[in-house]
């Protein structure tokens, strides 16, 4: 890519998807980077924060270097049970040391709880903090159909867009290691 | 931003779930922005048209400006039981507000029915209008599997690219108040 | 649009979704542009590859010109059966015929199995040979729930970015007609 190239987006996909944990295993619930007092966690083998993974699953999707399972699987057990905000916090830091810049996060969680508007702009600052870029969070239902509306968990889709540097010296595998 | 710095895109995603109104209670359906004669309707307090619901959040999502219940709750009770459309077109309007300029909307649909093929061009023309953008919509099915598979309902998926516009006076909140 | 213009780019979505067999009914599975030796394999009227078809959706949502049935469908009768590496080759060709460039499509698949890890970087091979274009797999669960956790079947997720081409002689229909 020379100056006189345009700095081309790409763009990323990730879902991310929690069972709440039984009633009779009581939880904490962390969501969107926030701890919410009162509610029934999920299940997962970090805190379960769905919305900070699925963030974290787009990023790695829209530079097209694999995704949580290559990044935080059992080879790297430093980051088991970590928090979601850590894992995205670490999930922006290799996504820009393979040569990419980040555009922007957005997510939106589908489930019947918790009620998120009221602490949405916090939610964002957490993620957008540990993103090093803007992190949108939105909240919907599925008008009591699927696991969703059964209240079963919470399922969170994201997209992302990086931006791939222009900077002399950046590996010249950024793109995953596509030869397209 | 200054002149010199290229307008770079935001991308925003949005789900709208809405399950079909009981075989006892007669609904019409919208879709798309269009009426379907003979179908039946979906539930919800609006037409519950998911499609432009879901353009609308994902335009909001892309903005980091909130969501469908931020801006249509129940603290603009002017919209209550406003069409799919006219929720658009007022998101459209609250985007741009904000300093944003809309790239295009792309949304996809679930569904067993109704068969779509031979009205797309005309729901994208009514949606692209009230968005003031291109907005385009495909549908599929989910091949009998889940919610949608099982007829319950129908769900619609966003995506949107939005741009910050660089016009002077604009409000440096366009972000969502982020301070990522 | 003129030279002094940026080029915009473009975003799209797409779902697919296909079952597995039934157990009664041994099938090859193909996914990912990949042949899984000893999995069950999917229904479809193809090859129920549905990370190829989700890819080639998001890329026809993008422009605006339809989906997977407008292109595909019974008139022409040349695709039936057609693998889902020479659909989204065809998609591509489509896409670039209307006017308009690729810039990446990335998609995620939720399934218990296959396991895709280790084959992950040769089907994003694959897939961006007949995309002419960078596009990125991942992978994840659904964490037990729903169809895709009961294992009846795989869902996949695809965005993609286009840009219209600002090269003479270009179709002035290559948003899709839309008037917007
Ligand atoms: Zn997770
Ligand atoms: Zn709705
Ligand atoms: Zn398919």
């Amino acid at each position: 890519m020379n100056q006189a190239e345009p700095i081309l987006p790409r763009t990323g996909i990730g879902i991310d998807v929690h069972a709440f944990a039984p009633a009779d295993d009581p939880q904490p619930l962390w969501l969107g980077g926030l701890f919410w007092e009162g509610e029934q966690g999920l299940s997962g083998h970090s805190d379960g924060d769905c919305i900070a993974h699925a963030a974290a699953d787009a990023l790695f999707s829209a530079c097209g270097i694999g995704d949580l399972g290559t990044h935080f699987g059992t080879d790297r057990p430093e980051f088991a049970g970590a928090s979601g905000v850590k894992l995205l916090g670490e999930a922006a830091r290799i996504v820009r040391a393979a040569g990419f810049g980040i555009g922007n996060v957005a997510v939106q969680f589908v489930a019947n709880r918790p009620k998120f508007g009221p602490r949405r702009e916090e939610s964002q600052r957490v993620l957008s903090e540990a993103a090093g870029a803007p992190v949108s969070v939105t909240a919907t239902t599925s008008d009591g159909l699927g696991f969703t509306g059964r209240g079963e968990g919470i399922s969170a889709i994201a997209t992302a867009l990086v931006y791939q540097l222009p900077e002399p010296g950046q590996p010249t595998t950024a793109n995953g290691g596509q030869d397209a």
